[in-house]
């Protein structure tokens, strides 16, 4: 970092790791005007206090931060989130499908045939991780909620979110291999909520939720009936809907709503290099 | 305008009209580094050489230019579009149904029942213009389609949109009273287009369409498949669907689509204040 300690330089770091020996220089950064940009969600979704002074660095005359590739990777959610709260508007809630892994599972599975399935076809597919659990256990989804939260006011921690975990405790902890061996044993609990779910002509989505007026959150399987936009989802797409009070019920009209691509290299390379063309048009010097 | 003609004045002039004397002066305000914040679809669909002569005072160091709340109230559409521009993505195509009332029609209408009883039935509700053919025409979403674009560096006047009007030529010059009258003596032709589609198992709805590779545009009735995001509309929303090299089906992944109420005054506010936010970013003064 030598070559760019002059006071005056203007400097931007963009950080596209996902490392949190990076992100815990950004205070530091912050406090010394460096600009930052990253698609790195530990410091959005981790430790309150270090956000905090991340986001009192950066109010107080700091560098800007800019986190839009934190959650819908080049999708338009933190900016609209931001564009929202400062015009005015009170967000009621957030609410989405934010894992494309867990958008491809259920919008693939037809809810009849073996869940576990459909977890080994899209591991086959290349869109789970190594091992599935960790898009199974909600955590993906839990810190994408923490974004959401935080953009929105409400100071949560990962620990706030109430996940159900679509891994049962007693797999939490085997082998990768014997987690995929064993994982059929919970396919009959599937079926049944499915069904249950079907019953009431609505299918099963895996949903963060962040309640802005409650300020609380969840990550967990909701039934939606068939009409509804999540329901309709095709492929790995994310879907975002934010309710507030110009959007939403309350204002007598409906949810602003934002679908499409939220993972993938160009798509979340796209919302970085988007803030850093924002930040550069800040500077005015685009 | 004398209180701000020092020179060194910061002057933001925001236009919340739709009158062509104020946008006519667009020009000379850029060109004087006046900034403009606007809601006025005029200077974006209008005359294309006193558009690109606002475009070139806006770039060649003039006052910044913001219209968002032209096309979609408070959506983000041009703010993605301008994103996707500046970071290199390739659009292909920007569609969707850009009106409120043409959406409440379609959404409202059941495709049996005399489609000119629905167009009576929104106007009572207030979805309409005093006149509907003023929405009917096709030339409130024709505007639309010219502002989108020209965002997307398409450089399109209103004549170059090829429009299907819903209204009937020989109905064009009447009296509102007489139209309303007679509109009814359209409802076979709607029937039938309308049961074409369905034997496909689509829907109709009126889509505005920008073809940038072809440079073309259109506003017409289309068919989609009932699963289709602009047939599961609901109420009077609008929608954008955008295609490009990373949102779409060339770059292997699907579009990139943004939904919710695109008209009335609190959420076209939001949109006009957004972009003074946006400004006073920009101008380091937020």
């Amino acid at each position: 970092m030598q070559c760019c300690s002059s006071p005056n330089a203007t400097v931007c770091v963009v950080d596209a790791t996902s490392s949190e020996d990076v992100s815990a220089l950004y205070a530091p950064w912050l406090e010394r005007r460096w600009h930052v940009v990253t698609c790195n969600k530990k410091v959005n979704s981790g430790n309150l206090e270090y956000y905090t002074r991340c986001m009192d660095a950066t109010k107080n005359g700091g560098g800007k931060w800019f986190v839009e590739a934190t959650i819908g990777a080049g999708l338009p959610i933190v900016s609209t989130l931001r564009t929202l709260v400062a015009t005015g508007d009170e967000i009621e809630s957030v609410q989405g499908i934010f894992s494309g892994t867990m958008s491809f599972l259920f919008n693939t599975w037809d809810g009849e045939s073996a869940f576990s399935e459909t977890v080994a076809l899209a591991k086959a597919a290349g869109y789970t991780e190594p091992d599935p659990r960790e898009d199974l256990n909600g955590l993906d989804v839990a810190r994408k909620v923490v974004i959401a939260a935080r953009e929105c006011g409400v100071a949560l921690s990962l620990d706030d979110v109430v996940v159900q975990s679509m891994v049962p405790s007693e797999l939490a902890s085997c082998s990768a291999d014997e987690f995929l061996e064993r994982y059929a044993e919970n396919d009959a609990a599937m079926a049944q909520a499915a069904a249950n779910a079907s019953k009431k002509g609505c299918v099963l989505r895996f949903v963060g939720h962040v309640d802005v007026k409650a300020r609380s959150a969840s990550v967990r399987l909701v039934e939606f009936a068939k009409a509804h936009p999540f329901a309709t989802l095709s492929g790995a797409d994310n879907i975002f809907e934010i309710k507030t009070a110009r959007y939403g019920p309350t204002g007598g009209s409906t949810p602003l709503i934002v679908r499409g691509p939220g993972a993938g290299a160009a798509v979340t390379a796209a919302g970085v290099f988007g803030d850093i063309v924002g930040l550069a048009k800040n500077l005015s010097l685009a």
